[in-house]
């Protein structure tokens, strides 16, 4: 139980009954996105029949959505993907048989949830007697140290998304530079704190999960765990600064991965904390709130800011790119829309200067 | 196991051995401090022999100390306090018998420590053996829900105590304006945030050790489950937002328990982190860069700085509290050396603009 996630010869049904064009959904979205090669099929009884792309067009999938588990085996999965995360990480009730069933079916179960399904005594003595796995991505190693500074030795440059917002694609950005880069004959490596990027990635830590007088120390193992032949790290950043109830998830980022750039990720019109009524502060205020900081801890600068123009036209798009680089003085861009090549000449320019 | 901690009928040996003088030794200190009925004796090799207050004077004990565990079952006891904190909350291997030899003879051990007692399976199996009980205060809850910003609906004043660096007096600064508050005939209530302040009041969570998504919501409960008949809620901080290690744990506080007022604690000298390179910002940064965070969250002003100077002459601390006062623009001292009633009226200012 719990063991550690391995992407290798995975072949998932996703799971997202009713997550599939939520919000919720992002750790489906996610791996059918970046990992399209190890999804079978899509379990979602709303659009049964169809096909991703007609549901999701931007996920360019054409997995087959099915309504029910027992439909979902004819295209031979390997294991159950619990596709969305919720608020607080409960498994949602409407879940639970599609679970059980797919246990019985002795599909392995891998979710990303908060709740541990080995803790289920349901889920966990059923998966005992059928002899499948239970793969909980979010549960972090057993041993983590304290922050110790040993990140600051780290010579590569460590670039940290961070955003305005929760959900304002902070690992997408991130997930499309690396990929930018490495078409641009560069050695990025992305660096998953959290279980969709794990899922995608097969290494990670859910930096959420940590208990928090440890989750500097964590964002700090992983930078020093990078690969040996990687030479600029990308950090997944998580939620944001101003956050009422995640902030501190951020700063064990900002603080304990030990950046030395930062890129500003935004959805253009997001007014308000998704689910709360703070407001959110301008791009200025942002870049300016995080390298003051970053001052009194290790300095870093922000190199650019990343947008999330899904919503827009093309038009639209393109306005608040101009407008996000006039607001900043910093490059902007939006890499799902226009590729992440753009994005990667700044964080390449900080390999030059060293 | 893991019983939650109760102040009643407690009668402690608590166990130093070569933490006494030490900032490691702050639980112990804490209990001997404000709860010195409840120690019985104290249990460190180094100073056997002694009174406490021969070796702390400013603790104000005269609790016996003796070099074993077999020589403080003279003093009745009936549990075993393990009083110190280490980085990283480890069991320290030289507690390893002590602890041991109270199972044996029949003590409850009672720890604030990360690492759980009931997780050793020696100390958990010895203590089973006896019929004697392991207490991790440490330990939160098990069913703690996100933060929702139902605190931002209570409406007694909240006055959160910061700080420039760990270890500078937060937890004490709080209680003895609790003190000085009920001593004027006021009704705050000191909130625990952490082991020692939870071995004193007998409530509380010790946030440091909450996963990190739930740090906020651990805040937000505390402030909800306040006593319904106190007037004024004053939150003990932990950690500074500019800790390389742990701000994290901060920000749970500074954000999940909605404060309306802050008090600014620090120690006068001192220049960096504990324990790290990093400066300690001057006071007019601190106290502005915990209301610019908080104005996008929910506004709170500084009503005053804390000093600790229990390192200086009394003519030292009194310029120290004067300098502060300059630089800040704002009421400072030092609750120990002078009580916490100057400190205590302007919390008391905070009740008389509702």
């Amino acid at each position: 139980m719990n063991e550690r996630y391995t992407t290798e010869g995975r072949r998932h049904a996703v799971l997202t009954e009713g997550f599939l064009t939520d919000v919720h959904g992002k750790t489906a979205h996610g791996v059918i996105r970046y990992r399209p090669e190890q999804v079978a099929v899509v379990i979602d009884s709303q659009h049964a029949g169809k096909r991703v792309r007609d549901v999701v067009p931007s996920l360019e999938s054409d997995a087959p959505i099915v309504a029910s588990v027992r439909e979902a085996l004819r295209y031979a999965p390997r294991s159950l993907l619990v596709g969305c995360a919720t608020d607080g990480g409960a498994i949602p009730p409407k879940l639970r048989l599609p679970i059980l069933e797919s246990i019985d079916a002795g599909l392995d179960i891998i979710s990303g949830l908060h709740e541990v399904l080995a803790d289920d005594s349901e889920i966990a003595s059923r998966a005992a007697s059928k002899g499948v796995a239970l793969v909980d991505v979010r549960i972090p190693p057993a041993k983590i140290p304290l922050f110790s500074g040993a990140a600051y030795g780290e010579r590569r440059p460590i670039v940290l998304s961070v955003g305005s917002d929760c959900a304002v694609g902070k690992m997408t950005a991130t997930l499309e530079i690396e990929r930018a880069g490495r078409a641009a004959g560069g050695k990025p490596e992305f660096i998953a704190t959290g279980q969709t990027g794990i899922l995608i990635t097969g290494k990670g830590i859910a930096v959420d999960r940590v208990i928090c007088d440890f989750v500097t120390g964590a964002a700090e193992q992983l930078v020093l765990s990078a690969d040996a032949d990687s030479d600029v790290l990308l950090v997944e950043g998580q939620g944001s600064i101003f956050h009422p109830a995640y902030a501190p998830v951020t700063f064990g980022l900002l603080y304990g991965s030990a950046p030395d750039a930062l890129l500003l990720c935004h959805r253009p019109g997001l007014k308000h904390v998704i689910g709360f009524e703070q407001r959110i502060p301008d791009l200025r205020t942002l870049v300016d709130m995080h390298e003051r900081l970053l001052h009194f801890v290790k300095p870093a600068r922000t190199i650019a800011v990343v947008l999330d123009t899904s919503e827009l036209t093309q038009d639209a798009a393109h306005d608040a790119i101009e407008q996000a680089e006039r607001e900043t003085g910093l490059p902007a861009d939006d890499p799902v829309r226009n590729t992440g090549a753009k994005l990667w000449r700044c964080v390449e320019g900080l390999l030059s200067h060293r």
